[in-house]
């Protein structure tokens, strides 16, 4: 009955992209989240992915290539962080998603970093049309991620609730640190 | 596209509860919940309210009288942590649903308290069926209502994730303490 929180997220990205939209993947990743979201924003959509290993890439860009996805995705081998490099309008943007961490099955010492996630939330804001939203899965069970964890909800918090609605969607009786989702959405 | 508390709560209400079912509303007050779940329940549901306050009572079940919704709801003038002394059989509640706080345009000094509270949860508890629901607006901002906050988040923490899922689902930019969603399945 209650869904995960992988599950409300997804909820909410095929609730408010739309086709044609422009959205962006800020952490690629196994390329999962790349393709749900291909899929939403349709032939005439785009969808903008970052990642800083070549190995995320490549492999999103053949699982991109064999659904036949790829025409609608850009795929960018960098950090997040340089979102502001790619001559994306303000309010443009239908939704961006963030999955904080490690990448799974990957090499668990490179992770996301507070002040990189932070600066990247700040510049990708402006970007977001109204009724745009970053949704942001926070696991934080790993070495570092508690850190992250605590920049991430303070910014979060910090956000003018005349220009924003931030929700935060917890399961807060288990164990394993489980992740969370931060829905931030412009007015 | 981000649901308020209220909404969010609605929402799981119409998707859990079935025609026939029956539910608690642990805190009648004006009568909004019972008579939504007057409805949702059908003519061979029952919904039990609880209010220790006559005026909220006779309040609600003018409105349900109104409403010709009366025959499916059993009011009673007592507060929820009696829920034990009305021979509601175990694993046989879909939803019960708890409105924290005082009542609504009415004596602010009357209100719910930490200690009953918890013990109507508890004994709320076994009376849910597999998959049913708890789900408790916490409403904070009054004199006392930090402690009960604290309580009732306290209380949902320590349920057995083997046993129960627990869900917060808050806005955290927003001043002047908005009520927040604790929702409680039975697995």
């Amino acid at each position: 009955m209650l869904q995960s929180a992988l599950k409300f997220t997804h909820a909410l990205l095929y609730q408010s992209v739309e086709d044609g939209d422009i959205v962006i993947d800020a952490t690629v990743g196994n390329g999962n989240d790349t393709l749900l979201l291909a899929d939403i924003v349709g032939p005439e959509g785009t969808v903008i992915g970052f990642d800083i290993q070549r190995d995320a890439i490549s492999a999103t860009q053949n699982r991109l290539n064999e659904a036949d996805l790829n025409q609608r995705v850009q795929l960018i081998e960098a950090g997040h962080e340089l979102v502001d490099s790619f001559s994306i309008k303000d309010s443009s943007i239908a939704a961006a998603v963030y999955n904080l961490g490690y990448l799974p099955k990957g090499d668990k010492s490179i992770i996301t970093s507070p002040d990189t996630t932070i600066e990247s939330l700040s510049k990708v804001l402006p970007l977001l049309k109204p009724g745009g939203l970053i949704l942001i899965m926070v696991y934080y069970g790993h070495e570092g991620g508690a850190e992250e964890k605590e920049a991430v909800l303070s910014f979060a918090q910090s956000l003018p609730q005349k220009s924003y609605d931030v929700l935060q969607y917890a399961f807060i009786n288990q164990k394993n640190s489980p992740p969370f989702l931060l829905a931030i959405e412009k007015k």
